[in-house]
């Protein structure tokens, strides 16, 4: 492979329900605490990556693009958005990531933003909706938490798994999202709590979901040869993607994701690790059944297994494989756009020693982020080091 | 450089009010042709990238990438959607010429869709205006029409251009787009026609404005390895790409366009080519005014003097420099989303002797696509012999 490409710099709002903040405010604000992150000067930015899913539905914005290249002082350099729902900020990410490979550019500002509360009516809803088949699923009446827990149900009926399995999930994200500054919820809960909670969509309680949430947050990348003068870098081993099919009901099954799987198989094939080798791992809880998959479909545990190896504690910070260390969707928020970019720069933070949890001995880190019910998957290896 | 990449592959639907076929409907249409036409299996396919600016707005769709991939049949490869309003098409094939100069990939599939007549209300408008600044423009009242009008006055009160000569443009599109089975408009149109047609926003009128236009274009680039075997490849020499400031209230200029000026700087820069060395040229005829600040821009005629330049038939297909040769978006039509892609296409078509309007001696060729009112603009240069 070319040269390897390093996280330098990283920035990010506060996430909550900003009212007072707009799409712009949000990004504007991420972006430039990244540059300054990363000690650059903005000249010395090439490219401009933007993940986004619903500016147009929420804000009536699209060509987010120029619009922040612009409010962040970059024009006229070249800016692209890329969306792929709630995968959009680790999508821009990775193309981001190849265009410096392929030695079109050497450091890009990639910035993921989402303004989802304070917007039109039920439009924060419906335009999560848009993440799904609007003609097979949305206009039948189906919402995420409806199929998250259609997918849900499938596990508990072929596996046996329980509510308080998924409870542990949301259980140790609120445990861990207690020291970070940025997150929407800090306040611990206990299983009892998540099982008493508002019933969603039968078997997700309101605990069980992430919230609808502002926010923005941004890396620097950049070519090996920039970023080995850097203070900072954390190193991007390997990238990959894979897609899914959209609609729930054309898919084989119910209890694995296909894209999901892929993206494990790929990066643990490229960079000739195995799961042992991850010392902390971010992946997409959108729902706490979606943890529970990924931990399945990445083979940190058995098809199957998922319930009892949560349950166990596997996934808390001294557990097996510390995952969501910073407090993951459910307790950061979920401003979808962004997430996929905060999960990148959490572990980057713990790789580099300055994450809210710091796990001293961490080497090597992990990220799967999702767009809709998995119809697309988009993951990373992180390391410490430069990949040798 | 690493390996050159060609089109090796083209499809495209009819471009024009599509009642009877949906946005899935036609970006499957356009995929498969593309597919049949480079002559390779579906298998051998790595990648999509779609190109598509309002899906989520006017049929309620994002997270096409996934959706696409499913109804092409090419699940689970990675597919990526890029989005910076008219310019989406060509910003999707230069991320994917770049993933395949990284080496990511061998073969994608990019692929420009937009479905934008028989959708709800006022939404094509609308959805339209997306592409500009939401707060500064959309809620001040602005359309597209209008932003464009205020640059063909500017033009038209600081050079003296004329009515007459901006209508020169569209009757040589529409005498191009004559031959061109895919084309909206067939019909040929005279300069008297133009200025007695409905005003939309003074000095345009209607036949100034290319129309809304449901359609896809789809291409298939391939790096040299895989392209050097194929029947009928056109080389990409170069790829570039540039912002400028969205609103038009903050430009310096009114009558230039800074991210058209920059594209064509670095994409001559790059090819060491002047503009004498180019054969045929597609740019983005969205409005007349625009056709005519690119050629300025480009450098293909002064700054100031690209209404004479038109008027003498610089732009004929035996002019000084063919424009828009196969009829551009005024006589082709506009599916914003898919408009970046029939331009690569048309000038693939050319180089490798399957166009509408033939030019048997050109052997290299030049696209400008534009989104907004250059908010972005993405341009290639192409080779009917891979690049030395």
């Amino acid at each position: 492979m070319a040269n390897n490409v390093a996280i330098i710099g990283i920035g990010q709002t506060k996430f909550g329900e900003l009212w007072d903040k707009s799409l712009r405010d949000l990004a504007v604000e991420a972006g430039l605490a990244a540059i300054k992150d990363a000690g650059i000067d903005k000249k010395q930015v090439d490219a401009l990556y933007i993940g986004n899913m619903a500016g147009g539905h929420m804000v009536q914005q699209e060509h987010l693009a120029s619009l922040l290249a612009d409010n962040l002082g970059l024009t006229p350099i070249p800016s692209t958005r890329c969306e792929a729902a709630c995968a959009s900020g680790s999508l821009a990410a990775r193309q981001a990531y190849l265009a410096i490979k392929a030695g079109e550019y050497d450091v890009a500002l990639v910035l993921g933003v989402e303004k989802m509360t304070d917007v039109k009516g039920d439009s924060a809803l419906l335009g999560l909706m848009g993440a799904g088949d609007h003609e097979w699923e949305t206009m039948q009446g189906l919402t995420f938490a409806g199929l998250y827990a259609l997918l849900a149900r499938a596990h508990m009926e072929k596996f046996g798994t329980t509510r308080e399995q998924l409870a542990a999930i949301s259980v140790n994200n609120h445990k861990n999202g207690k020291n970070n500054p940025f997150a929407q919820f800090r306040n611990e809960i206990s299983v009892k709590d998540v099982l008493e909670a508002t019933m969603i969509a039968d078997p997700l309680g309101v605990l069980d979901c992430s919230p609808i949430t502002d926010g923005a947050a941004a890396i620097i990348i950049a070519s090996e040869k920039f970023a080995k003068d850097m203070a900072k870098p954390a190193w991007i081993w390997e990238s990959a993607q894979a897609s899914d099919i959209l609609a729930l009901h054309d898919r084989l099954s119910l209890t694995e994701v296909r894209s999901m799987k892929e993206v494990g198989r790929k990066l643990f094939e490229k960079t000739s690790l195995k799961n042992s080798d991850i010392d902390l791992l971010e992946v997409h809880d959108c729902f706490s059944i979606n943890e529970l998959l990924a931990l399945e479909d990445l083979g940190f545990c058995k098809k199957g297994s998922g319930g009892k190896f949560v349950e166990g504690g596997a996934i808390a910070l001294n557990g097996e494989i510390p995952t969501n260390t910073q407090g993951g969707l459910k307790s950061i928020g979920h401003p979808v756009g962004a997430s996929g970019i905060r999960q990148l720069a959490d572990v980057a933070r713990v790789l580099r020693g300055d994450a809210f949890n710091q796990m001293p001995s961490a080497k090597i880190g992990m990220t799967l982020n999702v767009g809709g019910i998995g119809g697309t998957a988009v993951g990373h290896i992180l390391g410490k080091e430069p990949r040798k």
